[in-house]
């Protein structure tokens, strides 16, 4: 007979949903030692085989992986709601370019990325995919509050308050993560902002670094028809074509958007195994369109969900978009059964820790992996009855029934409240930007 | 000098959104009397000419015409996610009509009622459109809970454990008006289930009652692609024309879903002031389709929102139900201008209590109307920073930001907790149906 082995943490749980394999377990307990799982498996068994230090029971619950939120640019919180009800190139041109022209600085972004952080958290979003300026000022706030971050270090043609120049904007995102490369819970990726916006001899050398630090590459692509057209009235192919043809696609290359694309685009995705980050949200409220999901999905093309910015969305909230992505497919494609519940949830889950290159650490609930978990109560009105544990996480949940968080083992949302963070100060200073920049 | 007034009720909010007209008024007070709303003025002018027997202050909240939700089947709460991803047909005839068929009482009903109502108290709901069976049940669970009701009485051309044929349908129906047309918050309407399940005749027995009655008429319509092309098939005719010829039509018509219209259904429509209920995300989770409502709009129809039931939905959650309505519309038009936030709020407001022949009562604060109220919390930093309260209503705030509803000046929701309604035994109630029905 077996010793039981010490272990930092067990939680019981009615539901466990890992994500993989599919499906609902009952009555399971997740082990949790040095911050990663140890164990998931039937109650009885951790009784049998381990001698927790901590103990959590969660009764009217389920526990998924936490979720993943593979786009976002999370200091623009402090624009949430400024300008609605505008496509996607006057709210730039008219609305947020020049209000962050004025008003973008560390101090902005930090700010903003705390606010966003502590959203995501309260959301059950324990990993998210940043791209903004000053992104060491956004991974002082991320180290603030635990969340997992990948930081795409911003790259443009024109200038801003934050570079001069795509030169100076490489050397400034180099710096940060520099600065930043052995935080435990950071990544960084190259993210020139889109085709449109950075030039053939910018993306060619943002290649040449990509494969010189092993750096993930992500862009907006293809959110506009309007953008397609014109890329091909310039250079007579897809935004995507040239970004094949200038070799930034592959597997490292993540396709923010990818609403409007052609068969062969759909075919080159699938074919370099690249990623897409499915923004449902954003692309109907920016009225942008329908990315084809299930296009994507029969070809096997990995896609991930993203919230987009607070400022086009207007909130950080990956239950939304999953219900959103599984309703946006169904009435677009005609077809009840697509995107259904299980697939929604790996999108906003495992396919977002694929798309990042963190899949071997987070995403699903599997033995090795970190201890990123999310808890959601079913137990008042609005989840009740429940037939299916999936089904209610797309459905009938929304991110108010998140009840706790841990990242890494680390439980930074207890009963709703978030841990080490002074939700009222927080509070107090989105106040002051809002007076600021109203 | 005027003598100040006695009334029962100062309410003092941050922000009052009466919907007509529109915008919102900033540290202005609702002043309440018999169930009325007497004044809503600045807070000096409050102080200057009423004295209050109670008051209540909403420093960091919005207040807004309780929510009227234009269809549902509220008993479907105990279906709730019963039966995902699949088509309308294939969902009624596989999923749900044989679990009715075997399962649906007037305790059933009773029941789910009592939790829909619940549910939708909490979601800041204060009236519904209700077409279910049993509506005697469901109008004593109304009554129980305080929401305001309109009671669908439903009429089909085959037998359910309800009635056995059309004459008994109506029979019923109307025996449950008799028994409840005196209590002072329901109403009703006659509630043929759609143009495919009842006959000509029918039909034609139902506008004699509606009109000798003074009763709206309500029915599902123009669901599908597929009902209306069999329709056609049938009479070569739309359902709608079908309906006009029949003498359905008129201003106290209530076309509930009307997804698959054309230009002269549209014209139809508006020329005979009829009026249209929006359910968005069981268009979309059912891959019906969805609503042309700019065009709807562009003619000046009367569109409302509803939820549809919980088992096609699966939530009564009309802040839900606004989002998809402007997200929807604005994706589907290519115009990220359709259905602007203070449109929406409309339709979740005035334009609910216009199509069921209320609005001299509800859907907007204005004097004299009876005080249906709805406070959100803002406080939150998912709602912060906030620069434009109608967009945070639509884009930003979800349910679960509800903090208080009172409906005809009772508070009904106190601090997200239901008054007078024993949420644990609800609970219980809702596991015991689940264990039954699964």
């Amino acid at each position: 007979m077996k010793e039981p082995r010490a272990v930092d943490l067990r939680i019981d749980a009615r539901w466990i949903v890992p994500v993989e394999p599919v499906g609902a377990l009952q009555d399971h307990a997740l082990v949790i030692d040095d911050g990663r799982i140890a164990a998931l498996v039937p109650m009885h068994e951790a009784d049998r085989d381990y001698v927790p230090r901590s103990r959590v029971s969660l009764p009217e619950h389920i526990v998924i992986p936490g979720l993943v939120n593979a786009h976002t640019h999370a200091a623009m919180t402090l624009l949430r709601g400024i300008a609605d009800d505008l496509p996607l190139q006057a709210w730039l041109e008219q609305a947020i370019w020049p209000r962050e022209a004025r008003f973008v600085t560390p101090e902005f972004v930090h700010d903003g990325t705390l606010i966003a952080a502590a959203e995501m958290l309260r959301g059950g979003i324990t990993c998210c995919n940043d791209m903004y300026f000053f992104p060491d000022a956004a991974a002082h706030a991320y180290e603030l509050t635990g969340l997992r971050a990948m930081l795409g270090l911003p790259i443009l043609d024109f200038p801003t308050s934050y570079a001069a120049d795509a030169d100076a904007y490489l050397a400034r995102g180099l710096a940060a993560r520099d600065a930043y490369k052995h935080s435990p819970k950071l990544a960084f990726s190259l993210a020139p902002h889109a085709p449109y916006t950075v030039a053939d001899e910018t993306w060619t050398n943002v290649v040449v670094y990509a494969r010189q630090l092993d750096l993930p590459i992500q862009t907006h692509i293809a959110e506009t028809q309007r953008e397609v057209d014109e890329a091909r009235a310039a250079t007579h192919e897809t935004p995507l074509a040239r970004l094949d043809r200038l070799g930034a696609t592959g597997p490292s290359f993540v396709a923010v958007h990818a609403v409007h694309v052609d068969d062969a685009d759909i075919e080159r995705l699938a074919a370099q195994r690249c990623h897409v980050v499915h923004c449902p949200g954003s692309n109907m409220k920016l009225a942008s369109g329908a990315a084809p999901v299930a296009k994507y999905l029969a070809r096997n093309v990995n896609v991930a969900l993203g919230t987009d910015g607070a400022a086009s969305n207007n909130r950080l909230d990956l239950f939304e978009e999953m219900r959103l992505a599984s309703l946006l497919a169904k009435v677009t494609s005609g077809d009840a059964a697509s995107v259904p519940a299980a697939t929604a949830l790996r999108m906003a889950t495992l396919n977002g820790a694929i798309a990042l290159g963190l899949d071997a650490d987070i995403g699903s609930l599997r033995v090795g992996k970190a201890a990123d978990l999310t808890a959601v109560r079913i137990g008042d009105v609005e989840t009740l009855p429940m037939y299916d544990p999936v089904s209610h996480l797309v459905n009938a949940v929304s991110r108010e029934h998140v009840s706790d968080v841990w990242i890494g083992g680390a439980r930074l949302l207890e009963s709703r409240q978030l841990q080490g963070v002074d939700s009222a100060a927080l509070a107090s200073r989105a106040r002051a930007w809002q007076q600021r920049l109203a």
